[in-house]
């Protein structure tokens, strides 16, 4: 089989245990079940790697394409939002989400209206960028055994926490937020 | 880690080869790289199942969600659609297909927007139903390795090939084909 370069640089693992350059400052479980508390946290993008013996847990996930953005929308972001690692940008978050059956039964159209006409989630990212650099996972393609719908990765100067910590709970308290059924969120500090 | 039932049921594996209960009548390659020619087909749904020596190929796919269908053409589609495994419909067709980076770079409202303004991909595959019945898998985010980004399996009587035989050509002339970059097409019949 062809193997697209393309691809491969699309998987991550985020690997919690004792090892990797983001130390684990807390866990929060805001619904459903949580993860095993971990010092460390590694993110590797050689899928096939063996994550090692000091693993407490792996979280896998591909970049994709969008999904929801509209190209009004795309251009705004392309023109506003900052890459991950930049080096004033020592704090991060990994929040791992799962939507309920009710959300994936819904339609293209109405999982739009609920996402943005509803929630004004991208509209409200839009209000943190470049502050926050970003950067989503899709896991409930991948295989069988994945725990979660969505990984997404944040990267924020300490300048940002407070600004970061309102957008996430703008998000949590929209409309769209009533359809996830687990969620973790793991602060961290690049050492 | 959770496994969820529902998810080990979406994930197929379609192996060629030499065993199987689908006879492999004639492979055509529309565009791109072609498949090895083999006798029989099988269909596994069970993702860790060995699918022995004798396989040439195997294709995985994902049942997932729906990307483009909205609530008014969800009713009609599952109001008129039959499922898979008719006693009568002897003949399939296996249709891997893979569209090129420049779809893949377009947001999601331009993409529905060749999809079915332009395409009607959705109101065309209606005109066939229930006739033809279909089962959609994902590839793209599968992992790294997969060779196509969509697997369609239709099942239909030898009374209705002639007419998925226009419904195949009507979607190969729209504006949505001009993004595929390899099609396989393989016919089949039960034995």
């Amino acid at each position: 089989m062809r193997i697209d370069a393309d691809m491969s640089a699309r998987l991550f693992a985020f690997v919690g245990g004792a090892a990797g350059p983001w130390c684990v400052l807390r866990t929060e479980t805001l619904v459903g079940e949580s993860l095993p508390d971990t010092e460390r946290l590694d993110i590797v993008s050689s899928p096939d790697l063996s994550t090692g013996s000091t693993a407490r847990w792996t979280l896998r996930g591909i970049t994709s394409n969008e999904r929801y953005v509209v190209r009004e929308e795309k251009g705004r972001l392309v023109s506003a939002q900052q890459g991950l690692g930049r080096s004033e940008a020592t704090c991060a978050a990994l929040i791992p989400i799962r939507k309920n059956a009710a959300w994936w039964a819904l339609t293209q159209d109405e999982r739009r209206d609920i996402l943005e006409t509803q929630s004004r989630h991208i509209e409200i990212g839009l209000q943190y960028l470049p502050a926050v650099a970003r950067r989503l996972h899709h896991c409930r393609d991948l295989s069988e055994h994945e725990s979660f719908d969505f990984i997404t990765w944040f990267e924020y100067a300490p300048a940002h926490e407070a600004e970061f910590n309102v957008l996430v709970t703008r998000l949590r308290m929209s409309p769209e937020w009533k359809y996830v059924e687990r969620e973790v969120d793991i602060r961290l500090r690049r050492e």
